[in-house]
């Protein structure tokens, strides 16, 4: 379908003659070192620890709480159904050897990056948590802490522990997710040759595989460290710490999470769109050749992005966001059954928990709903993947309908207020509404077949000042509608849960953050099928460049570029959800850090007044955050491009005869630019994101000691913390859906609107998709991250600024 | 100089033999009713009405304060210098006929669509003045009208009158701006074929002209309204309002300045660009003919966009800048002089306008001290007209700094706190410095002397996605640098504000507000110069224009082409000194508007928590707010400007001869096309701003009467207003630099670096400049504007959110 091109460039051999030139430069495959040594184990040994282990986890779950134990259930459940998908998967054939090579050097490369990318992460990792044990030596302890005995040291010991925890689940995250990509990409291609339903079947299993890890691993991690605490503080004991308070033990494992998250999509997200952009402007733009056409250079780079950006970062990001969300509706669950004298406040506590359970079960139906055919070895005609996707989102919607409504019942349901629980239930449902309305608003505008696109589509023809224009302003206008339905949903959960008849000791309602929180909870209750619906996105898009790159037959590649075209309205879908419920989250965390301000200044920590100069200063500085990052987010790939548009040149002046298929491409060369620059380059923004909270809430909290202010710094974080939030809500918005926006003109175009492919006007959208790259897949998802990071950085460092 | 192009698309016949085909297009030059009512007066009656006028002006100044009366005299004196500079202006002569001819087109154009434009802005004015008439007829009064028997009538009628003075005051400030340049564009011109001196001469004093005018009309305006309010309420007798209290009253001035600048600026920002980006994509990039070409269609649009978007508009942005931040700093002088109960407060009160008549007599004084050669008619080398302004600006400078300390002295003096005039001075120096160092950093980020530009520039070399994407991440990165230097000078000056001495009757320190508005007004103490260099530019941009149309010599080219690099230089710069003192005053603004609620309210507003939901959606909705109306900006130019390009194409297509310049463009078309769509594109985003506060505030207000918050629409409009100010100061500051930046990564290129003219790297860079267009000149400045008209709509639209 592209010939077109080549013809024009006089490149065009007769198709079978040509020579096929693929890598050769496999190396061992890279295997993280938790794996190898559990590979080294034998057999029976390892079953044997896997029992204790299980037994040690039913053993803290029954000592602390029946939920627990029920939760524990589910996971290893989901778990055990996560090893039949990648069975299933790896049992397919890797189809024939070109194909196998090309998944391999992908793999190669992909393997090779995250084994550094994670290297220079867990080093970051330890050396802040050197810097949390320090801060915890020092810090004061709060009256609840000093009340159950629980020592500076022991403080310090637990959320160092939960840090590296969170951190070490949380790359363990992004490497399934990889690792499963990697290898079901060229399944899915072999696939193609002969079923496009089980092509489709391939990439939805795997990524259920990696969703139902992601999802289950964040829950069991949150449940095993609650349990341990738990069991260890000796929680039921009079006198030792009130359950309430547990929750707050464990933001440590958010900010691990989180933090990982960020560097994790950061480099990767540089990594992807630098080998994306130097492909393309250099291949399709300068030469003229296709994308994934195999005599680009910059090709198996462009491929490799695509599992590391993609699948790993979006597992460690759903993970993070997960985790964040578990954690903070725990606490505020926690402070508001304590304002209320619940009895017993465990359902309060354990509710997210339990929620996320139910995702696990539901996201399974949904992910098992989807079936091959009878005869899968007969050609049928494909039905439209994105009907049989929503089908199974369908399915999984209902059941999270019903099993929230149950849950809420089982769990929230309290003597003192008998229909708090409905009105819970409809906080859930409010949040399942907006993930579905922010879907919805996400396609309006970045889909083909709706007004914004198409408009934007027209203004590339004429030239590329107008393209750019058009989509700049679509993208921020895009950010209107979401904002408010973030909006009415706050409100009317907010709302739903102050009229839940829970009343503090003075008979004033409290129940309506704790309905923000439900609806968060709601709006995620679907996770689990929405991550695989993500994941599914790369891995079609990896076995469109394998099919490609092998040049099969056309018929094949049809089936693989209508998988990719789904991939990528899902991949933009679920950045809405994602954003949306990046600010739901974010929104619960803040509340979380004024308790837990309040609890460790010994003195309530009610208002963040921006009246206050320093106060309006620190949401000015928190704003300026977000355009900062971005900034260097964007300027990172536009940097790492360059240096692969100069060595794609090069390799194109100094090997004439890779034009003509006459001589390899050294995309190795390729791939170690790429690799090590997004490696320098992510550093930069992720520090800053970093460094600059801590930064300003200690100056402030210095400034404040000398001006008399006692909780200035806490306060001037605080609008940082919103400020940056709300920016980086809307800074997201706009560069996801301009991203998007532009990728599908261009699409738009490339189906022969206003001249097809080829025209000035497709030049133009070229240039627009190139400008969209960085915008919504690194700036854009980095945000996401960025805004919980803030949330549970503030957490976690809360004694420096005290 | 742009030979070259011609000669490649082979349309250059021997330079003299070109037809000269000019537009004849020129009608009956229009004024405006109040100056036709003016011209239609006998001159004795005039002179009569005029001496009348005078006296009623002193005699209600001499009633009020001494102060007052030097206000006027100083006003009144600069009035008369600008009759002066006028007169020498105009006293030049017009060129040949074939310059004047270019010149009256473009007055036409301009003075057409002034005429329109303000119509339509003065039909909503007074739509609003019946909107605000009734609301105040049923608003409540304070308590302090109460007592001084100010009933609800007096109150509105005042509030509408302010109001409608104000928009005629800023129309008038747009008309005189506009007035002076489209007559001194062709005075320009023709000097330029004499002197280079001359020419920069004529440019600076018509400049200094309407920057005498605008901010004289600024000042005597507010300080005819105190004086007739203080006379008429009767301030001095006992029982009637306090002095203290009139300040309140001024609001409806800065709201109905604020109102007509934000609509200018719209309407005339689209035009200028639309005009500007639909030429330059048709002329520059299709056909290769060199910018205003008489043979582009669109290229009177163009001129005449200079006129209405650069010189009317920013007439009236600053008028109501200093409108805003006078009547804002007045407010918050009364309040601490009443709270710390100081003798005589006027001296707090008036102390803004004593300041800005400062700024007039220093302003002159820079202006004057540039000076023509002794030998005007002698060709001599020009000295870097950069270098000339600048030794104007610090001979300003420098004059500024002494009165500044002068008049603290004079009227901050007080006994009850005998140093605090010094820590005034101080942060006065404050704001001055802020001015320069902001001066400092956009030219740092905007001129490709230094490595930002640089870097951008050579991004293009890689094509038009990575100078985009190299643009975006310039004007993100440099939203950093100034917001860290508005912080340190809010802390700065509020500290010394703080620590003055000044306390109240608790014995609180409460000067640190009125320090921040004092830094304010050290940030404007140099205003008048500043709107000098500022409408040098356009100025300076049409006369290049008109020697380009009528075919001068190279040598008269290369003088304008000078000043036109020095115009853009100094435009930018200016941009940044107007975002600056826009985030001041919207901070100042800010704490009026918790004044004047609570004097509505009859209850303390002391804070705006961020931590209630409502209030957090209240910013979450003030942000939004700027990312929809710089969206609805930039989509309003971009859709003009494919207007403009349809045109002209067509006529390229219709009128084969124009190339060869056998035929005559239509030059009136275009210019039609271009009037009508700003007029109807300017409405959108205008109304959007106005409404969106209003509905906002009512339906808080509504839904927080029946959950019991009492302040709840105003805390929510409060926090709308901080968190649009922050976000709309981060994407003026990344809009106004992106453009800046872009343009000159293209001049750069077009010195010859990167392949210069007509290379790749230089269609990559102007693809750059066309998106940086609707940026730098339309969106950008209305955010200025709107940052501030919201910051007054709110102050005046009080009543409804209580």
């Amino acid at each position: 379908m592209m010939m077109g091109d080549d013809v024009e460039n006089g490149n065009l051999g007769p198709y079978l003659d040509r020579p096929r030139t693929f890598p050769n430069m496999c190396s061992k495959p890279y295997t993280p070192l938790i794996f190898r040594i559990l590979r080294g184990i034998n057999v029976r040994v390892l079953v044997i620890l896997l029992f204790l282990g299980f037994g040690y986890v039913f053993y803290i779950g029954a000592s602390t709480s029946p939920i627990i134990v029920f939760v524990f259930s589910v996971c290893i459940v989901s778990f055990l159904l996560s090893i039949y998908l990648t069975k299933w998967v790896l049992s397919k054939d890797e189809g024939p050897p070109e194909m196998a090579q090309i998944s391999e050097a992908i793999r190669d490369g992909a393997e090779g990056f995250f084994k550094t990318q994670y290297g220079t992460i867990s080093k970051m990792a330890l050396l802040l948590a050197l810097v949390i044990l320090s801060i915890y030596l020092f810090r004061n302890t709060t009256p609840q802490q000093e009340s159950s005995g629980l020592g500076r040291a022991t403080s310090a010991c637990i959320t160092v522990a939960a840090f590296l925890l969170g951190a070490l689940c949380s790359g363990v995250a992004g490497y399934v997710g990889m690792w499963v990509s990697v290898r079901a990409n060229v399944r899915v291609s072999s696939a193609a040759r002969r079923s496009a339903r089980e092509a489709l079947l391939i990439a939805v299993r795997a990524g259920g595989f990696s969703a139902l890890v992601v999802v289950g691993m964040a829950v069991i991690g949150i449940a095993i460290l609650y349990a341990t605490f738990y069991v260890w503080l000796g929680v039921h004991s009079p006198g030792s710490m009130k359950v309430t308070d547990l929750p707050l033990l464990l933001v440590g494992y958010g900010f691990g999470a989180s933090f990982v998250a960020l560097f994790a999509q950061l480099g990767g997200g540089i990594y992807t769109k630098a080998a994306d952009v130097g492909a393309d402007l250099v291949g399709k733009v300068e030469q003229g050749i296709p994308e994934d056409d195999p005599r680009n250079p910059a090709v198996i780079a462009d491929l490799v992005g695509d599992n590391v950006g993609d699948c790993a970062a979006r597992g460690a990001d759903l993970f993070e966001s997960i985790a964040a969300e578990i954690i903070s509706a725990m606490i505020l669950g926690g402070t508001m059954a304590q304002r209320c004298k619940i009895e017993d406040p465990s359902g309060f506590i354990l509710f997210p928990l339990v929620v996320h359970s139910f995702d696990l079960v539901v996201s399974s139906i949904g992910i098992l709903s989807i079936r091959g055919t009878r005869d899968s070895n007969v050609k049928v005609p494909l039905e439209d993947p994105m009907t049989i996707l929503q089908k199974g989102y369908s399915v999984t919607i209902i059941l999270a309908v019903l099993t929230f409504f149950g849950s809420t019942r089982w769990l929230l349901y309290t003597e003192q207020a008998p229909s708090a629980w409905l009105n819970f239930s409809l906080c859930g449902l409010v949040g399942i509404i907006t993930a579905y309305v922010f879907v919805w608003i996400t396609k309006y505008y970045t889909d083909y077949k709706h007004e914004p696109v198409r408009t934007l589509a027209l203004s590339s023809s004429t030239g590329h000042g107008t393209n750019i224009i058009a989509g700049v302003s679509l993208g921020l206008e895009s950010t209107a509608l979401p904002v408010l339905v973030i909006s009415v949903s706050i409100i009317s959960a907010f709302w739903l849960g102050h009229t839940s008849g829970l009343v503090d000791k003075t008979g004033s309602p409290t129940g309506g953050l704790f309905g923000t929180a439900v609806a968060t909870m709601g709006m995620l209750s679907t996770a689990a099928y929405i991550l695989t619906m993500d994941m599914f996105g790369p891995i079609a898009d990896n076995a469109g460049g394998i099919v490609e790159m092998s040049q099969q037959p056309d018929s094949v590649r049809e089936i693989t570029d209508v998988l990719d075209a789904v991939g990528n309205t899902t991949k933009a879908t679920t950045k809405g959800f994602a954003i949306g419920s990046a600010a739901l989250a974010s929104f619960l965390l803040f509340s979380a850090y004024m308790d837990e301000v309040s609890s460790f200044a010994r003195e309530p920590f009610k208002q963040v007044d921006i009246a206050i100069p320093e106060v309006f200063i620190g949401g000015l500085l928190g704003s300026m955050l977000i355009f900062l990052f971005s900034a260097w987010a964007c300027a990172a790939v536009g940097r790492t491009a360059q240096e692969v548009v100069k060595e794609v040149r090069r390799q194109f002046i100094e090997r004439p005869g890779i034009m003509d298929y006459k001589e390899k491409p050294d995309y190795g060369r390729c791939v170690a630019i790429v690799a090590s620059a997004s490696l320098r380059e992510m550093i930069k923004p992720g520090a800053l994101a970093i460094v600059s909270p801590i930064v300003v809430g200690f100056l402030f909290r210095v400034l404040g000691h000398y001006t008399g202010h006692p909780l200035l710094g806490a306060k001037v974080v605080a609008a940082l913390l919103m400020f940056a939030t709300v920016s980086g809500i809307l800074m997201a918005l706009f560069l996801n859906t301009a991203g998007g926006a532009w990728d599908n003109a261009k699409k738009f175009i490339e189906t022969g609107a206003l001249g097809g492919k080829g025209s000035e006007s497709h030049k133009a959208a070229v240039t627009g998709d190139t400008v969209g790259d960085p915008f919504k897949d690194t700036a854009g998802p980095s945000l996401h991250v960025l805004i919980k990071m803030l949330a549970t950085i503030t957490l976690v460092m809360a004694p420096v600024f005290l």
